[in-house]
């Protein structure tokens, strides 16, 4: 009689080539919106920086329509390589049908890009026959199959049962990666998670033992070549890594952030001697580093940054004089190296008189948090992300010895940095899928156990609905992440994907964390119940490591100025 | 060349008669999807319960529909009489352009019902054909020019120069109202502003002399009919007058809530002695009440409470003894008064075993929270909504005078309560207009004054946008908690209005917070910033007083079961 008792999916394999098909439907539609931004974002022929800027609804609307169709296609490829091996399930079937039912019915209808900002495909310039043309016979029925009472209903009925897994459906990827997700669960599970909650309650360190116990783990060495100490596994392992591990807390899974960046920095720009010096001591966890380069002026445009860096003394004597203030810095106190990113040629504004310093300083600790000449800092209290403390740092004099700069050569630091943000997005993209994750788990743990009108609230459509929605865009989230690490994997200049993924994740991370603690009800506001603390800890993936404006931006100045 | 440059405005009065012709198809459309829902949770001719919990998407689906239509409606008529007096300036005609732009496109696009639930006509039942009847030309123009870069952008630049009001644009109330929110952003820029964040941070009390500058300026008894003491006025200066104390501080704004609520019991169910005497002095604020309803399992579904109270004794002897656990009570501590839902017939089940007790209590402080016989309780520490602070209360025999009985009858409880909870559920709307008043506040001076990339940020549009869109809806929250408010001066059962208000103020409030948030960039996360704090307190308010879902199944069951 109704819609709930009738739907359902096609075939496996149908479903699968229906998604195909619109995906391909899809890609055509963000071809001619491309062309359609790209020409009024330009000027007699050329594209305009400034026109971008006064069209960002449009071309920042183009990047979140291009991020949904990237997800979808991946999410398709993500089903097929699971069919292939025999393990497209019916959990598996009903995430691809209600995500990519779902994004493509937003794509048509209005993508929400912030909670009060929706863009819609006129918005970008495409117009009504043009969207017409595209959406397909496939298109329609996969918005009607796709994501339905049904599908939904279905879904959460089956993800009751999987209370414990890491992931709602196969990830997808291979043994050898999930080997590593089982191990990094077996220590979060074990070291981290019955602790969390009152590490962010109280605002303390996460213990140096639990860093320790990383260590050990090779968790700061993992994408680090064998012939430094590292591991040389894959940026998709740290993927998993970082997920896992800030599925049990994001301050956890976000230590490893910063050796990364570290490590990423050296590797790409350092002379032979720096990572001989460097990439062993941080593949091992024995050096922690910390990352210096906002400041209080200057954040989304760092290019702009004013920190000085004074060269004094020639050869062995040598050393660089920092002067300036920097703020928002993470793990500061604890850390032994600060990869900075500082102005060393007055003379030359924006990003090319800036370079890159690899600053050594001793750790500290609360009661003498900056035990060194020439540098002082302040704690930034914070709603969430806790666990590493924020500082404001100010430098007046700080010495940095002189062959401490990065390759040796000045200028260069914004282009190394650049590069470096990509896997620093993705690493963020993780950390976010983990909180995602975790915000899923205590929401659909909280519906089970909740009753209300003598049911568990979990029999509640619009209790449910929500829990298939975090898994459905959960899925996609991960697979975009996944994605963004092949793509760094293989070396290529990958700042659109790395943006996708973090931009998307980011806004899953907060959604999921924001729906899970509706679930909670009152219980949800309390600092008692964890869900208070996810909250309050994914509302920071949108904001750092480039804000999801900034994320945007990069995305469509890529899809403007690249091909189709 | 492009739309930012070339899109303008119709003249004001086209523009009035645009939206009110389109909001006559709004309501066409609301008809036709009334009846589409209805058809699919009937029953053999009947309208199930069971059918509309299992069709929530649906169900939930027409109400917010239905908040959106009725929100443009209400808008029509405000720029109607503004325009009659001469007052329908450029803001005005901007603000109602691009709220009611959005929210028709949003109508035929998508709905966000809450970060991951979105509701399409397609859902409800409606079929292609039924949309495309309904999508005139009135509503292609009104989606084409209202919503765009170019009036959100001059929206904001007329706003730039509006800081220091309660509100952009003009509410549309008369001077007597606006003389009293004059009065109460005087009170609460002097007594509040200056010191609420530092309640917020430290969890501490709002001074018993902010308290008592309320009860001067008449906050307790302002809508007390004067021959009970108080000022007899409408439901819609209370709005005014918790919209400006919450836009302070909502703590401060919500100190007049539980005497609302205890005043409403008592005028709406109690006998004439209960009135003589509680009335005045609640109206006075000589008498603080808290409202003592939930229970730790005992939320949303209140009809199935279990708190017993056990008569003994008879006459003037006569006491209820009370039995039972209580959870998430506000300001209990230094209240005098607890308005108690409590089962004083535990024979009979459901909400007609259910009556309501003035219960008097001493009041207590940190140190001795309930000095008197039966009755401890321990604080719950939360994210927001500082400043009178959560109970827990397990009652133990505590003792209620037998003649403190509401009403002198049993088994009304429940029925007293639900009228009851209109005005507060007004009062509540009001509460996330103030919020979110606030945020939009918040963030357009951060936007003025940060500068990113050789700009104030709000130069760029995906800022700018946001603030817009702050704007907008704001002003269709507040026009839909007016109207509310006059509906319920009128007398009439007003759950329907007083559900929508709640429903879409509390979701602007929280989008408000959220954008204003991120526009602080980093500095949005700091607990030191204003925004950190009005994101936890916005979070509250679509929770308590009924949560958006509960909120949607009141809308929709009087919708579904009321004529079209
Ligand atoms: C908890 C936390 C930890 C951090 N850790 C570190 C760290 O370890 N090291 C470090 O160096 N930094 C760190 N940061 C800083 C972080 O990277 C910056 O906060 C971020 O880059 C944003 O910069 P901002 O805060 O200055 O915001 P702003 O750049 O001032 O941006 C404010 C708002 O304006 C928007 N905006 C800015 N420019 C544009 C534009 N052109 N178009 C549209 N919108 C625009 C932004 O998107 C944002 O919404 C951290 C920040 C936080 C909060
Ligand atoms: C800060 C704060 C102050 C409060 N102050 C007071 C006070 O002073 N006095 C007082 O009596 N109470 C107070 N409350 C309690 C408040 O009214 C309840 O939290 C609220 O009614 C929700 O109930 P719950 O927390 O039990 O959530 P639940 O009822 O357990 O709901 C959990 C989730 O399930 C959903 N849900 C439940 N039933 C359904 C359904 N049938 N269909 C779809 N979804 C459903 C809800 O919408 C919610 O998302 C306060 C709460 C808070 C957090
Ligand atoms: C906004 C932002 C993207 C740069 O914008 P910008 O100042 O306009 O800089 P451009 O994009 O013009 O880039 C400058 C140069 O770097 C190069 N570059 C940028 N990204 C690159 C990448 N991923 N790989 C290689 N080169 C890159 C550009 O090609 C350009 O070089 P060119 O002039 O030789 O062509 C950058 O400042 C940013 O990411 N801000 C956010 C800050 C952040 O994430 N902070 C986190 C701290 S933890
Ligand atoms: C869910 C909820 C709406 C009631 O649902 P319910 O148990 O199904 O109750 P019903 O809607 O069937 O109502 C029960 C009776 O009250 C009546 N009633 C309900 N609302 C009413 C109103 N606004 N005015 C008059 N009567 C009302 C109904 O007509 C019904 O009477 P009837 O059986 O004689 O027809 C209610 O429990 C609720 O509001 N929960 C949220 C709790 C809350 O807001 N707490 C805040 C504490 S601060």
């Amino acid at each position: 009689m109704s819609q709930v008792a009738t739907a359902t999916l096609p075939a496996a394999s149908d479903l699968i080539s229906l998604v195909s098909r619109v995906s391909g439907d899809l890609e055509a539609l963000q071809s001619a919106a491309t062309s359609a931004v790209r020409a009024r974002v330009s000027e007699n022929g050329k594209v305009s920086a400034a026109r971008i800027d006064a069209e960002q609804h449009a071309a920042h609307g183009l990047s979140w329509l291009a991020t949904y169709v990237t997800g979808v296609r991946e999410a398709a490829g993500w089903a097929q390589r699971l069919s292939d091996e025999g393990r497209f399930g019916e959990v598996e079937q009903l995430l691809l049908a209600i995500a990519a039912g779902e994004y493509t019915a937003q794509i048509f209808g209005g993508i929400p890009i912030s909670q009060n900002e929706m863009v819609r495909l006129g918005d970008l310039g495409v117009d009504a026959a043009t969207v017409a043309s595209h959406r397909t016979a496939a298109v329609e029925e996969l918005i009607a199959v796709g994501n339905t009472p049904a599908t939904r209903l279905r879904l959460v009925e089956l993800m009751k049962d999987m209370d414990g897994g890491s992931s709602i459906g196969a990830t997808g990827l291979d043994e050898t990666l999930e080997a590593i997700r089982s191990e990094m669960k077996r220590f979060a599970d074990a070291e981290v998670v019955p602790h969390a909650h009152q590490w962010h309650l109280k605002n303390e360190y996460i213990p140096l033992d639990v860093v320790a116990g990383m260590a050990q783990l090779g968790v700061f060495g993992l994408t680090i070549p064998e012939e430094y100490g590292g591991m040389g596994l894959s940026k998709v392992s740290m993927c998993v890594v970082s997920e896992e591990l800030s599925r049990a807390y994001i301050g956890v899974g976000s230590l490893g952030t910063r050796s990364e960046i570290a490590a990423e920095l050296i590797l790409g720009g350092g002379t032979d001697a720096q990572k001989q010096h460097w990439l062993p001591k941080i593949a091992s966890g024995e050096i922690l580093p910390t990352a210096v380069f906002t400041e209080p002026n200057t954040g989304s445009d760092l290019a702009s940054l004013r920190t000085r860096a004074v060269k004094e003394g020639e050869g062995d004597a040598a050393v660089w004089k920092v002067y300036g203030n920097k703020t928002w810095i993470t793990h500061p106190v604890r850390a032994d190296v600060m990869t900075m990113l500082v102005r060393t040629r007055p003379d030359v504004a924006g990003y090319r008189g800036l370079s890159i310093l690899l600053a050594e300083k001793p750790r500290g600790d609360d009661a003498n948090p900056f035990p060194v000449e020439g540098l002082t800092g302040g704690e930034i209290e914070v709603l969430g992300y806790r666990g590493m403390k924020e500082y404001e740092l100010a430098f007046d004099g700080f010495q940095v010895k002189g062959e401490n700069l990065l390759g040796g050569v000045e200028g260069e630091g914004f282009r190394q940095l650049m590069q470096t943000f990509e896997a620093a997005r993705i690493q963020t993209a993780a950390r976010a899928v983990g909180v995602a994750q975790a915000a899923l788990e205590v929401g659909l743990r909280y519906a089970q156990e909740r009753i209300q009108f003598a049911k568990p609230i979990i029999s509640f459509p619009r209790v449910s609905d929500k829990l298939a929605m975090m898994a459905a865009e959960l899925m996609i989230a991960r697979q975009l992440t996944y994605f963004a690490g092949r793509a760094k994997d293989e070396g290529k200049r990958c700042d659109l994907e790395a943006g996708m993924a973090k931009l998307l994740a980011a806004r899953i991370a907060w959604s999921n964390a924001d729906n899970a603690l509706q679930i909670h009800g009152g219980n949800g506001f309390a600092l008692e119940y964890t869900v208070s603390r996810l909250l309050c800890d994914a509302r920071i993936l949108s904001i750092f490591e480039g804000a999801a404006e900034i994320q945007a931006q990069v995305i469509a100045r890529r899809l403007i100025e690249g091909g189709n």
